[in-house]
């Protein structure tokens, strides 16, 4: 979490979570902040918010637990207040996330774990990360991470963000078009924006000759009808996500 | 593969494959060693084998495609011939199989991934590797890539072998008792062998006080009763393995 407090008034500050927690939380929060904690929020000088937002008349601070602010509706919020994203808070765990559908996919870990429960244990043909080809879309503190975690499985690195980063061992590429014609695995990692929404569209995806697409982002950087109807035409080919369109309803 | 050929005769012997091969297996590996295939087990100077070694009156060099010979009756392969094994051929490839356990384990993905065939979308609890203690048992080539993936996961990484290898970032044990008394994780990369052969057994088991035991070296270096004595008593406790005791009858 990004919340860094050189005030030293901080020590008489009040924090409330506006949303469910344990007391465990509340309490390493206090010690980390050195805040005490509220159940009023009328009294609370910083509030924690995940979902939505909420103040009271004192607040100065809101500090969202989520990484991306793209849902938020910031109109709502009065001009006193100071907003705080969580960007780079998710970094590893979502890094590890692409690695754990992409290790699972190649390796068949749910076919595998499957036929055990049934009592079956059969060799199949598995894949390796080692060798391939990774691009990484939007190359913020998760892009990073996935490139070092991908350093070190002994995959090839390519990545294109609008900000340039010189990385180590990755080879930057000037286009999206570009990375997503040579690579294996296509991995999105930008923010959703104006620019993204829908960006992975048919005319990209003609020009992806990979394997797999991982989004670990959010699901409206790609084009619904596009990637459905890529996916019924190259059964070989595969879309990971740990985000849907139109999440929890997902039948929508 | 370790068949490192610097005799400049290898231009004209001939090589053998004693298991099922698909001829662009045999033609790739005519390209990279400069031998020629033959369908003669008598002809060849030179055979690949898996499972069994077999041998005609040329043979010289029996070269293996699994990594381990644990399993191997080295009596019946006479002195004139010399046997390599494949050592190191495999890091990559298990060294994968032991981090698509952890993270499909930790995020829940076979889970989510028939929760979603389903048309469910849920959000759950899940893990982070970040932060967690690995303890890796047995550090040749396989030991050593999970201790480098570990690293770049942000892992807290130690290790135990008999051979005792410094590695950056890696804090040594002088124990397998102490390694396992000390992690979150406990994996198993050592080779079979009669000192190996039911180590992790109940006096052992009874020490660890982590979440997870990998094995993906061989079965048998577990205690079967004793992990599964273990198992039934600390069901909050885990073992992943891709390998099984007497596979593939596995109900036996």
């Amino acid at each position: 979490m990004n919340l860094i407090f050189t005030d030293r008034f901080r020590f008489f500050m009040k924090f409330y979570f506006a949303f469910d927690s344990e007391e465990s939380t509340r309490s390493k929060c206090a010690e980390i902040t050195g805040m005490t904690y509220t159940q009023d929020l009328e009294e609370a000088d910083v509030v924690f918010f995940g979902p939505k937002p909420q103040f009271g008349k004192k607040t100065r601070i809101l500090q969202r637990l989520y990484a991306g602010t793209d849902d938020l509706d910031l109109t709502s919020i009065p001009p006193g207040i100071t907003l705080l994203s969580n960007a780079g808070g998710y970094n590893e765990p979502v890094s590890e996330t692409v690695f754990a559908l992409l290790l699972s996919h190649y390796k068949k870990i749910c076919k595998h774990d499957s036929d055990m429960h049934a009592g079956i244990f059969k060799k199949q043909e598995v894949e390796t990360l080692f060798g391939k080809k990774i691009g990484i879309f939007g190359f913020g503190g998760i892009g990073q991470q996935v490139a070092r975690t991908a350093i070190a499985l002994g995959m090839e690195v390519s990545a294109f963000s609008r900000h340039r980063t010189e990385f180590p061992f990755v080879k930057w590429h000037s286009s999206l078009e570009s990375l997503a014609a040579s690579v294996d695995i296509l991995v999105v990692c930008t923010p959703l924006s104006p620019e993204t929404r829908g960006i992975i569209n048919a005319s990209l995806l003609s020009r992806f000759k990979g394997q797999c697409i991982v989004n670990i982002a959010r699901a409206n950087i790609v084009d619904q009808d596009a990637m459905l109807t890529y996916l019924s035409q190259h059964k070989d080919r595969f879309y990971l996500s740990d985000v849907w369109w139109n999440e929890p309803n997902i039948k929508a």
